[in-house]
C-alpha cells in the first residue's frame, strides 16, 4: 500500500512500548477502540475494530464484513465475532484473568461502557486512561514524516491543477469539487476535512462551507484543503484575488504573511506552544488586527487532522522534534472578508521544516 | 439552501414535539450534541453543537467559529461559549434550575459525561435517553422524501457519467474519484460514505477500499456510492461486467436481482425488517448461495448512511410508511468475486416505491 520506508513491523513495536508500559500505570491490559488509535497500533484501516493489548499479547477483534482485511493488514492475532465486539472483548477478559482493564474515556461512549461494565468478571475493573496513545503519536517516526510529506504534496500538486481552471462564474462547490477531484487523481484516499472554499465576504467566516455562490470578478477566494494518503492528513490555506486586491485587503494581506512567517520562524524543540501563538498574534497587535485572529495559530496533524498539540493562548505543551503542525493565523473582517495563511511543518531541533511548497506571494489571477 | 419544500419551520415544530414529551418520561430538559440529531433539531449544520430542550425554550451552544454561521441556519436561541461548551450548558441548568436532565448515552462520551456531571448543581441529576431523536428520525417527512429523492437522483446521474469513461486501464481510484467529482458537480456536498469500487476478486470484500489496481479486462467492478445532498444521504450498488461474464457469474447475476426483486417486493408498512431479510435469503438458498450473504438486507438512511431500523435476520422493528431503506442482498465468493445489488426505496402502506433510477439489467461494457 505504501512506497514510504517503514521497519519491518512499527505496529508491533508500537504494541510493545503501550504492553511495557501498563505496569507503571497498575494495569493488566488496555483496550483501545478509537479507530486512529487502532491505525497506529495496528495497521487497521476498517471502520469497526477493538484491540486488547496486554503484556502477553495482543487481539484484534472486529467483525465478519473485514475478516480478509484484517488478516492482510494486521500482524496480532485478529478475532472476528458475529456480535457485539464488547461481548468478545469482556469474554477474552475473563478467560485471560485480567483485573485492571484501562480504557478512553474521552472516546468510549456511555452505552459502550456500560455495556462492558456489565460483562465484566466482578473482579474486573476499567480504568480511565486519557490521551496516553495520543500522546505516543504526538512525534512522528521518520516513516510518519515521510508520509505526511507526501501528503502535503499530493495536497499541494492538486492546488495547482484546479487553480489553474480557477475563473469568474465557477461556484465555491465546483472549485471545491475540483480540488478534491485532483487529489484524488494523484493518490489521495480522500479530503483530509471538507475542503473551505469562500469567496468575497464568505471568506470572513473560519470555517465556511462551499455554496452555490459563483466566484466574481474582484473577489477574493479562501481555500483551506487537506489530503489524506495512506492514513496520514496534510492542511493548507492559501487565498486567491480574482483581480488586483484592494489597498485595504494588500494589507491585511501583508499582516498575516508577515505573522506567519514570525511564527515559522519561533518554531523549535522546547518552545511552549503558547509562546509560539503569542509571536502570531503580536504582529498582527502591531497593525491593529490581533482581535479578528479569532482562532488558535495552530494544530498538531497525523493520522487525524486535529490532534495534540494545540498553539493557542491558553495552551502549555512544548514542542518536540518530530511533531508535525500547521501555522495559520488569520483575519477576518466581518462583511469586508478574511486572509488566512497556512503551512504544514515539521518541528526539528533548531527550527523547523515547512512541507508545504505552495507560494504565498500574493497571487492575483 | 434547499430547493425542496419545508413547512415554515419544521425544526420548531420538531423541537415543540421533544419538549411535549419530556413531562411523560419525567425530565426537566434533554441534551442533545450528536450532530445529525442536532442538525434535525435544528437545522445547524456547524462540527460543534450542543442544544438544550426544554419545556418552554431551546437553545443552542456552539463556540464563535460558527456564531454568524448559526445564526443564518437556527431559529431557537443561540448562545456562544468561549470555552468549554458543556460549562455554558452546565450554567444554564442551573440558571434555568432543571433537575433532571435527559442525555444520549450512544453519544456522550464517558469524559463529557463525567466533566457535566461534575459541573451540575447537587440537586440536578443526568438521565440516558436512548434512541428518542433516532426514533422521531425513522420516519420521513415529505419534505425529507423530497430530499433523500434529490440525493438518490444526483448519485445515479452521477454514476452514469461515470461509467461513460469506465474502461480497462484505469485504477479502482480513478474511478472511485471520477465519480465522487460526478456527484459533487452535480450538487452533492460529499460522499455520503467513502465510495467503493473493487475490481476482480477484491469484490468479494464487502467493504473493499479502491486500489490502485487497474480494471481488467473481463474484470467484474463492484461499485457502491451514495451523495450526501442537503444534509440527505442515498445509496446504490451496481455490478459493471468490462466484457462477457463467465457463466458462473451470470448464474450468481442472476440469483442476487432475483433475491433483490422478491425483496423490494415484500416490503410495505407493517411487515416486520426480519421477514423482509429472510425473502432475500429463502431467494439465495434456492441458489444455494445464501451462505455466501454475509451480512443483513438493508438500512435506513436520511441524515445518516447508516440509521435505524436494519434488516437483518435478528432484527424485530416493523416498517412504517414513510421509512426510507436500502435493500441490498449480496453473494461473495472468495478468490472468485462479489455481487451485491441495492437500491434506495421509501415504504408506503402497501408496498414501496423504488427511488434509484438506475437499471438493474446486467450490464457488460
Amino acid at each position: 500500500m505504501s512506497s514510504s520506508p517503514e521497519p519491518a513491523d512499527p505496529f508491533d513495536q508500537r504494541r510493545q512500548a503501550v504492553a511495557s508500559g501498563l505496569a507503571e500505570r497498575k494495569l493488566d491490559g488496555l483496550l483501545v477502540a478509537f479507530s486512529p488509535n487502532l491505525r497506529y497500533l495496528t495497521g487497521f484501516t476498517g471502520s469497526n475494530g477493538s484491540l486488547l493489548i496486554t503484556d502477553g499479547k495482543s487481539i484484534l477483534f472486529t467483525d465478519p464484513r473485514y475478516q480478509i482485511q484484517a488478516a492482510q493488514e494486521v500482524t496480532c492475532r485478529v478475532k472476528t465475532a458475529k456480535g457485539p465486539l464488547l461481548m468478545e472483548v469482556a469474554r477474552a477478559i475473563a478467560r485471560l484473568g485480567l483485573k485492571r482493564i484501562g480504557y478512553e474515556p474521552a472516546r468510549m461512549t456511555c452505552d459502550a461502557y456500560e455495556s462492558l461494565k456489565s460483562r465484566l468478571p466482578m473482579r474486573a475493573s476499567l480504568e480511565p486512561v486519557k490521551g496516553w496513545i495520543e500522546e505516543l503519536r504526538m512525534v512522528k517516526s521518520p516513516a510518519e514524516i515521510a508520509r505526511i510529506r507526501k501528503s502535503v504534496e499530493t495536497n499541494s500538486l492538486a492546488f495547482e491543477q484546479a487553480v489553474a481552471h480557477v475563473r469568474p462564474g465557477m461556484t465555491e462547490q465546483d472549485l471545491a469539487a475540483e480540488l478534491e477531484y485532483r487529489m484524488r487523481r494523484l493518490g489521495a484516499e480522500k479530503p483530509a476535512f471538507e475542503t473551505i472554499v469562500a469567496a468575497g465576504v464568505r471568506s470572513a467566516l473560519p470555517h465556511a462551507q462551499p455554496t452555490a455562490a459563483r466566484l466574481k470578478p474582484r473577489d477574493l477566494v479562501l481555500v483551506d484543503m487537506g489530503a489524506q494518503r495512506d492514513g496520514y492528513c496534510s492542511d493548507m490555506t492559501r487565498v486567491l484575488f480574482l483581480g488586483a486586491p484592494t489597498v485595504k485587503m494588500k494589507r491585511v494581506y501583508r499582516a498575516v504573511l508577515e505573522a506567519q512567517l514570525a511564527t515559522i520562524a519561533a518554531v523549535r524543540a522546547g518552545v511552549s506552544t503558547a509562546a509560539v501563538d503569542r509571536v502570531a498574534r503580536k504582529v498582527l497587535r502591531g497593525y491593529g488586527l490581533d482581535r479578528a485572529f479569532v482562532h488558535s495559530t495552530g494544530h498538531g496533524l497525523g493520522l487525524e487532522i486535529h490532534e495534540p498539540p494545540r498553539l493557542g493562548k491558553r495552551d502549555k505543551a512544548r514542542l518536540q522534534a518530530g511533531m508535525a503542525i500547521t501555522i495559520e493565523p488569520g483575519v477576518y473582517l466581518e462583511g469586508v472578508g478574511g486572509i488566512r495563511i497556512e503551512d504544514t511543518v515539521v518541528v526539528t531541533e533548531n527550527g523547523c521544516e515547512i512541507l508545504t511548497p505552495t507560494s504565498k506571494e500574493l497571487r492575483a489571477i
